[in-house]
Parts: C-alpha cells; sequence; structure tokens
C-alpha cells in the first residue's frame, strides 16, 4: 500500500510560498525586536515534564500535551510554550547574566489540540522577555513592543486594540468570593468570556460563587485602576493606546501582575490575537533568586489570519534572480557562467536538461522566477545572451558585464 | 524540591551567544543554496511513524527513534532526517511542481543517542536535494553545492575532502557473495568500516560472506569506475577535487546510485563532515510516478567541529548598536529619542531603570555592546549627547543629528 502524502494532523508543510509568507513574518519579527535591543535565544524542543507541571495552566499539560517516556524512563514533553523554558536558562545563568536582559525567541510548539481555524497542532511564536526590571518601565516597553510589531505589518490603527488588566486586583477579588473558591478555575471561566455570551457567563458565575453580581460587577467595570493607571498613561505619551479591561485574565498560572493582550476589533474575527504579562516568580522555582519579568508570546497562526484578513501581505518573490537555461552540450562552459554571476551576488539556477527551450520557460516561469537568460555556443563565443524577463515577455541582447542585481531587480 | 535548570540530555540552550554563531552558519547555509536557485521549506516535526518504517535506516527508527503513540492512538515519530518528508512533499505535488525542483530546509532532528561529541538528540541540519533530473548533471550540482558550502566558511584546500561511490556498484558486488548476505547488514558493516581497523574489519568481513577475500580487494580499490568516471571529471572542470572511494556506502537503505560524502581529513579528526546520495525510488513510495533525486544533509554539530578546530569561527556581535542609559527622570523624553534612532536603522535598549551609571555602562558592556549614549536632561535640552565606545573607553559629545549606523559601526 502506498504511503500516505498528508502531514500529521493539525500540523503543516511549508512548500517555498508558504516559506516565503513565514519567512516575511519571523524576518519582521526580527527585525522590530532587535531595534529594541532583544537578542535572539532558542531551546530545545524536548523539555523534561516536570518543568510544565510545575506552573504552566493545568489544561495544557493534562489535556493538550505531547509528552511520553523517553527510552531511558524519563518523562519528556514537547514544549507546549516557551515561558519555562527561558525561566530555566535565565536561572540558570543568575548571576553571569547583565540585566536587563532582553531575550526573543521564534521556536515552535506541540498541542494536542482539536485543529480549527486559528489553532494547530505545531505553531510557531515569537516569544519576547525582559528580565531583571521591577518597575512599570518594563510593563510599558514590552507593550510598546507589541505594539511596534503590529505597526510594523502596516496594521491599521483600530483594527486592533490593546486590553490591560492587573492579576493582583483580579485575584484579590476571586479570593475575596464566598464560598471560597480554586481561583485557577475561576481564571479559566474568565478567561473564556469573550467567547461565550453574558447570559452564558452569568450562569457559570452563579454556579461557582454565591454573589456573583458583585464579581460580575467587578469584571464589567473598565476604568482604569491603580495599578494599570500609570502604565496606561505611560503608553500614552509614547502613542501607544492601552484600554483597562476588568476581566482580562489570560490562562497560565504563571502570571502575578499585569496582563495584557492585543484584542482583534474585526466584528467577524474578534478574538484575541496574542498577549502577556509579568511573571515575578518563575525564575525563583529553580532555586535561584527570583527575577521580575515581564513578556509576550505571538502565534504565526493567528498573526497569518490576521494579516490576511486585513489585507496586509505583499506579494512575495521567489528568492531566484535567474534561470540560466542551456542551448545545446554546454554544460561546462553555462556552469561555469553561472558561477561568475553568483561571484556577483545573484542567485541562478542551472536548466542544463535536454529538454526544449519553451519547456524550460515554462518551469521558470511556474517556479516564479523573473528572467531566464538563454546560453549555446554562439552566445558563448561573442559573450552576448539573450534575456527574458518572464513577466513582459520582453527579450534583449545584453551583454554579460551588464547582467548584474540592478538589471534583474 | 527546586526544578532543574539543565536541559534535557543530549540537548542544548542556545544563549544569545551561541544563537549568533548558529545564525551566522545558518546564514551561510542559505546564502549559498539561494546563490544556486535552491528554495527553502519546511515540513512538521512530527510525521506518522510508517513515513520512516518504509524506508529509512533501521538502527534509526528502532533504536534511536523518538516515536510514540498520541492522545488518539496514531503512531507518530519526531523526525530523525528530513529526506522521507520531503519526498512525501514532492508526492503530494507530483503534478504542480515545476522541474528541476530545487530545495533547500534548515530543520531540527532527533535521535535518542548516546550523547558524544558530534551527536546529540537534537541538532540541526541542512537538507539541498534537486528532484527531476536523471543525468549525472544533478550529481555534479549537488557536490559542487556541497563544495561551495564547505568553502564559503572558509575552509582551506586539503582540510577535506570529496569522497564518491556507486551503490549500484557496491551492491552487485554484495548481492554476488556467496552464502547470500543481507545486503543492509553488509552496507552497515562498510558504513562502520572508517571506525575500525583493517584487522577487525576483516574479521567481521569473513564471518559474514565465504569469499571475504574478494569483496574486500574490491573495497580496497580506490579507483574510479565507469559509474563515477564522468561525475568526477565534471567535477573537475569545475574545479571540484571528488575521490572514487569504493568502500563508501552511507548507512540509509533509500540510496539508489551513487553516494558521496565531504571527509575531515584533519589526522586527529578522521571522520565523515557529512554526505549524500542519489534515491530515485522515494518518491514513488507514496503511489505516484517516481522522481529522479539528489541530495544531502549536513548537519551543525559536526560542521561546528569542523569549523572549531580549523579557527574558522569570526567573532560575532551583538546585534544591540548602542545602549540608551538615561540620567534623572527622563524616561519618556529617552524612550521617544529612542523610538527616533529605530526609525534610522538602529538597534537601540533603553536602560532607564534608577541604578547608577556605571552599573548601567558595566551590563551594556557585558551584553557585548559598543556604544552607550548618556541621556540626562541637560542633553535633551542642546540636542547634544556623551557617546561612550565600550571597546575604547573614549567619550565624545555628538548632535543627535549625527548619530547613525555609520558613526557607530
Amino acid at each position: 500500500m502506498a504511503l500516505s502524502i498528508q502531514p500529521y494532523k493539525g500540523t503543516r508543510d511549508f512548500y517555498p510560498e508558504d516559506m516565503r509568507l513565514r519567512k516575511w513574518m519571523f524576518d519582521k519579527w526580527r527585525e522590530v525586536c532587535e531595534s529594541f535591543g532583544y537578542e535572539e535565544y532558542d531551546g530545545p524542543v524536548l523539555e523534561p515534564l516536570e518543568l510544565f507541571t510545575a506552573k504552566t495552566s493545568e489544561e495544557i499539560v493534562d489535556d493538550q500535551s505531547y509528552s511520553f517516556t523517553d527510552r531511558g524512563e524519563r518523562k519528556v514533553i514537547m514544549r507546549p510554550e516557551m515561558t519555562p523554558t527561558v525561566s530555566r536558562m535565565v536561572a540558570a545563568r543568575r548571576q553571569e547574566l547583565a540585566y536587563p536582559a532582553r531575550l526573543y525567541s521564534i521556536a515552535n510548539f506541540f498541542r494536542y489540540e482539536r485543529p480549527q481555524k486559528g489553532r494547530l497542532r505545531e505553531f510557531w511564536q515569537l516569544n519576547a522577555d525582559i528580565f531583571g526590571i521591577e518597575g512599570v518601565e518594563a510593563d510599558v516597553e514590552i507593550i510598546q513592543l507589541a505594539d511596534a510589531l503590529m505597526k510594523s505589518f502596516g496594521s491599521k490603527e483600530g483594527s486592533y486594540e490593546i486590553r490591560l488588566n492587573s492579576r493582583v486586583l483580579l485575584d484579590n477579588k476571586i479570593n475575596a468570593a464566598e464560598p471560597k473558591v480554586e481561583i485557577d478555575k475561576i481564571i479559566r471561566l474568565i478567561d473564556g468570556f469573550e467567547k461565550m455570551d453574558e447570559l452564558e457567563f452569568k450562569a457559570k458565575l452563579t454556579e461557582a460563587v454565591n454573589k456573583p453580581n458583585d464579581l460580575y460587577q467587578f469584571l464589567m467595570d473598565d476604568r482604569e485602576t491603580e495599578a494599570t493607571k500609570e502604565i496606561i498613561e505611560k503608553c500614552a505619551s509614547l502613542g501607544v493606546k492601552v484600554i483597562p479591561k476588568n476581566s482580562l485574565a489570560r490562562g497560565f498560572d504563571y502570571y502575578t501582575d499585569i496582563v495584557f493582550e492585543v484584542f482583534d476589533t474585526n466584528d467577524e474575527n474578534n478574538r484575541s490575537l496574542f498577549g502577556g504579562g509579568r511573571y515575578d516568580g518563575l525564575v525563583g522555582l529553580f532555586g535561584v533568586e527570583p527575577v521580575p519579568t515581564v513578556g509576550f508570546g505571538m502565534g504565526d497562526v493567528t498573526l497569518q489570519n490576521f494579516l490576511q484578513t486585513n489585507n496586509l501581505i505583499p506579494e512575495l518573490k521567489n528568492t531566484t534572480d535567474l534561470v540560466l537555461a542551456t542551448v545545446g552540450d554546454v554544460f561546462t562552459e553555462a556552469n561555469k557562467l553561472a558561477s561568475g554571476l553568483r561571484e556577483k551576488g545573484l542567485n541562478v539556477s542551472l536548466d542544463a536538461s535536454d529538454r526544449k527551450l519553451d519547456k524550460k520557460i515554462k518551469a521558470a516561469d511556474k517556479q516564479g522566477v523573473k528572467y531566464v537568460l538563454f546560453v549555446g555556443e554562439a552566445e558563448l563565443k561573442v559573450q552576448k545572451f539573450n534575456l527574458k524577463n518572464l513577466q513582459t515577455g520582453i527579450e534583449n541582447q545584453v551583454p554579460l558585464s551588464k547582467i548584474n542585481k540592478t538589471l534583474l531587480a
């Protein structure tokens, strides 16, 4: 029986045209993060399971993780998110690192989920974190960075909003509820708030606590609080609009202070694009002095959906500048010609097959290459070659010396 | 109990300085592959197990794979190599792709091995393959590309050699042996030849076949054969030296014709750096017309060892051009200044903490940033700032308008 050509459920094959889009997104991520002084790092795909049972969301580890026992009886997990890994890495060099340490990574993550819009089993995520700053400067900077990322893709004002809350305030409110409830449970309930209608949410809240109205009122009251005021003002002074949102929780158990999210305001796609917050306690779990930390993660699948909906993806070209198509038996000469052009910085592929020229042209065109250069014995003799622009159909004879980046732009 | 700060055995944390090296290697891989007209692709980390049991080396799948059953009872494997995945991807678009299709990827792979020099449980690999060419032009090009990659890192002539063999010839020779032996077993034995001394190898060969001398003589006779002559000559005409090597096998079961490897000639590190070959049959396993294919994989761990031994790794700098250190309470103004410099294309990090200036300078220096700019109220007023070069210790006052890429180079 023939093998299946399908990728594993919930994962993607990236063909060159998909890869161009991915690279374009990742390059922007890199450019913006590095412009803020963030340096790239990476960690392993496999981690000891206990690293994630300690502090990640219970739902992710228990129900959605790819975890298994290795051949040496160690329990391992394919990373479902980056925060525990980067905290481990910072803890391991607690003394050696210089602070503030600004770190970013672009890595793939794995969650066993029912594949659906915006959710896949393997996805990529930008993670950006700043370590070593207790003050709101770090909160402001990380929100500013999130905003700069959105703007770098050409997002229009009003197409997204940035929402801010304090987990301290929210957690206190929940802790004051009667009867005593499991805070994580309520947080997850609140985290799902945007996806429910008000009646459903209120019903669930009523099941959980005795006086749901108090909590409900609090969650609905989107005014600045003492905890969010300074950040909102400082962001405003830097041209970044931030909205207070008392019902914002973010699902992870490790947040200790502010949480924020970037929300898609499009009516047909009302959802959280990405978010983050402050998690001052995580590095301390590794037996070292804690380090104040704030950061966020931005996924490629939701971002790509947003960019598509908002028509923000440009036409992306093949990286190959030129196909060199041979006429007759000139393999070695054509190959040397290609090497010479590569030394000039051109990306040149060689089609030295004995197919007919129109087949070679068709193939180059199908691959999205713009130019074909024809190389036969006669051309090699005079060092002048016919160059065809496949987009316009125009063909010109050009001397070898004139073929360069500018001509082929 | 505190969580462990160690990464999972056989995997690596890439801190910024490790990442700089990795990026430098990957960027060179990309640059050279794209200069030959190869386009980047990627596939999923997880694949159905049967994709790899079909044709990869038995040793890898049975003894070294990370394979497990997912929550939906599917048997999956964390990819131990790329060839089956890219073959699957080409098969899935057999009709739509234009040929020759030149594809490359830079991806991570997983093998449960005893970690040792040059071998880790998670490693990265460049894979480059050309699909759709039956003739030796493809074999020549792929060897030429391997050589160009080695040269792009500054490898000196003679520090490596390129070895070539034909699996057709070798397999015929083994098939002619008495008694009939399992060809895969002998291939694996031959594959380990470089790591044994001659006596040990001969002894093992004697265990396996009746007339070991015939086979041994053949394996030792490193002359060009009909199958390798044309490739060796064509490569020579392009300035690429290739050596015939009858004992070269390469471990994978899918090779159908030529195999080659790049071998480290350093006496203290005599080993195969990487290699590849022709595998015309693999795409056909997916129920489509087969596609002639030749390619190779080049690992990051062995390459890095080679580059280190040969002193080929340059000093790699932090991507941050400038740390902007505040004096006094000028967070918003300094932040706006940083934004302005970023718009000029500079990578600027802001240190707005209330630490003493010498602490801020020390931190910037430790992170490998070359310049610090001091920003206080007085400086903001006159728009002139003191700029300190941390490498020379020299400090100058410069007007804001003069601060650009050239000044900070």
